[in-house]
């Protein structure tokens, strides 16, 4: 979920009152209970079973028997939680082999696996910096990006969204700090689109500047070996961290880090995220690493279909005339726009048995509501029909 | 794994060096690969089985067949993973049902599931407190207390551990705050001592400061009803926010708070480690319901053989001269002193077929090294003989 610079506390109390009015009028979206998961669906009571199209799961592998075979047998063999964290005994074979096929995927890098995606990125950027560095966000980089970044104590710096001439600005302003680190979301997860790193790439050499990725969204199905909107680029060489998660594509949950060995080293033995937090449970590191060995065989054809879902979607949606900002992945936008619609197109929604996820402020900016859909390689034709005439009946109900 | 206020970025590159001159001479005892965990023990190559006395798993339930069927069975209904944040579609019944189960067990608190402990401790303090407010922690407190207080933006004070003195002076120099927020760890991690909680909300009420408690080491096997420090004092209905984690005695993995009903919403609506990450893996959300179920049924007489176990070790040991701190729980803190040695003894202790926990710098302070022993309820009368042979042979020697 995108954006926040943690100075909205102001406007918390407002924002609380806002969810809890919805909760009270019975027109809350959010929270709702969740009896089961199907293959694309979810069963959700007093509207049985809904198309997930609000999923992140973008391969649909969280249901996938090899993953759920893998947890089981991790389940037997180390039981549901390792004796202490991985320095002491919480690193097991399966830990270790993942950690060495991210490195083998991302050619060479060196990997290190954790807890959570948050704490990955928390951690990475809060060890990376320090207080003689500056860190410099795009705004709407992920709230673990910001914590990791005021976690770091170095000065924090925002540019607009994409914007590289703010960007190229910033960095002439920083030039007596010992390092200037850019912080990005590869792929942006309210608004589908990517992060240029093609010309960040090129301003992080001309001002001697550190690059860390975000690839939370794109990890798994973007780029041509499905390593993320740098591999999407070419430019995966010329990025110092990347940060991954396993929640999303991978169908497991976890956070990762590809950098330098240096850096990796300093993590692993340094960072409170990863020393003084539990590893990953047993079934979610097998559910992982079978994830894995699925990607390395069948990724390409998985990515294929995913993408060829999201040009179906995306091309009869836009010519349908709903805005859908720049996306250009299978995280596609539907604006509505004010908090109040937008919550209760996605409540009218289930009951016509379609699951999107709202996304409004304060995740995304004030009067930008949006129904995020999360295309699925897994989608069916007939799956993809249902969340387009419901979209259409939807904008004809409420005027958007 | 206590302490750390993070200004110790100055040292990292010198420990970093420790900690790989370590490994480079083949004498670190850290991320051994576990191949796999049985009942007490953990298969690390080339020392076979070896008996585990170096964890968290207090009551041993993370091997226990009723949590690994609870695992399970999650994965049947839910897959690997939810498909989204809890906020979407990731608040499945069982983490519904573990909600309303820690409720009920804390005496009809609010309760609200994270996915780390990590999370909710820094979630908790950084929602609670903001600019205008003052947060005073233990300087032995959790890392994830000190990220959450960062975090928060209030001015941050700590006193020396269980010192209420200075805690009492401090909260005099803070009546310009809106918020007096009081931090703690329940029973500190690498020490095995308790926060004097009898005193701590006595002050609380004279100050008219909040009290938020990390029972992380606690919950689950401490007090009359196991719910951790706060019931051994029987002052659980004066503290405000209730940390706890699954990892440690629960045998699963994940974070909960306990708190007033104003605070959860907050929190729950508000909160990016609750909002913006995702929830509790399926499998683990299964063990853990599993193990809740198996503490109210079996907790007390779990609890009486772990005190019964505590009791035996650490009578023993203190006879045989070992310097135990001031420990009064299931965390026996083995006093070795210098960081090399400390290490040296853990791995010895490996070729003698024990596990223990080495802590040393940072995690606790320098000069300070100890090799921390977890009781478990599940360590047998021969278990405890042989760590206690294998400690007393180690002492004679390396000297310490």
């Amino acid at each position: 979920m995108g954006n926040s610079d943690m100075a909205l506390k102001a406007d918390l109390s407002a924002l609380e009152k806002t969810y809890l009015r919805w909760e009270s009028e019975g027109v809350s979206p959010f929270f709702p209970v969740v009896e089961s998961n199907g293959d694309n669906t979810v069963t959700i009571e007093p509207h049985g079973e809904l198309v997930m199209f609000g999923s992140c799961d973008y391969l649909g592998l969280s249901q996938h028997p090899a993953l759920k075979a893998g947890a089981v047998e991790a389940i037997e063999q180390f039981g549901t939680n390792t004796y202490a964290s991985q320095l002491i005994c919480g690193h097991t074979r399966i830990h270790q082999t993942i950690e060495a096929t991210l490195g083998k995927m991302s050619g060479g890098r060196a990997a290190l696996m954790f807890p959570s995606g948050m704490s990955a990125s928390a951690g990475a950027v809060s060890t990376l910096a320090s207080s003689e560095d500056v860190v410099i966000n795009d705004r709407l980089a992920h709230s673990s990006l910001f914590m990791g970044s005021r976690l770091s104590g170095a000065e924090v710096r925002t540019f607009p969204h994409n914007s590289m001439k703010r960007l190229e600005t910033i960095l002439g302003q920083c030039a007596d700090k010992r390092r200037r680190i850019i912080v990005v979301d590869g792929l942006y997860s309210a608004d589908g689109d990517y992060a240029p790193l093609d010309r960040i790439t090129e301003l992080a050499e001309a001002y001697d500047a550190l690059v860390v990725v975000d690839e939370a969204h794109s990890f798994g199905s973007i780029g041509p070996n499905g390593l993320g909107v740098a591999d999407h680029f070419g430019v995966l060489d010329r990025i110092d961290v990347i940060i991954g998660t396993m929640s999303k594509t991978l169908g497991s949950i976890g956070g990762f880090v590809l950098t330098h060995d240096w850096f990796e080293r300093e993590l692993r033995y340094m960072s409170p995220s990863y020393t003084s937090s539990r590893g990953s449970a047993p079934a979610v590191a097998g559910a992982t690493l079978a994830s894995l060995r699925l990607l390395e065989e069948q990724g390409n054809r998985l990515r294929a279909q995913l993408n060829s879902n999201t040009e179906f979607i995306t091309e009869r949606l836009r010519a349908a005339g709903f805005d859908l900002l720049n996306t250009r992945s299978h995280i596609v936008p539907v604006v509505v726009g004010p908090e109040d619609k937008t919550v209760a197109v996605a409540k009218w929604l289930m009951g016509r048995g379609v699951l999107v996820a709202p996304f409004v402020y304060p995740h995304v900016a004030a009067g930008t509501g949006r129904l995020r859909v999360g295309v699925s390689s897994r989608h069916t034709a007939d799956e993809c029909e249902l969340l387009i005439s419901a979209l259409t009946e939807a904008k004809r109900e409420f005027g958007f």
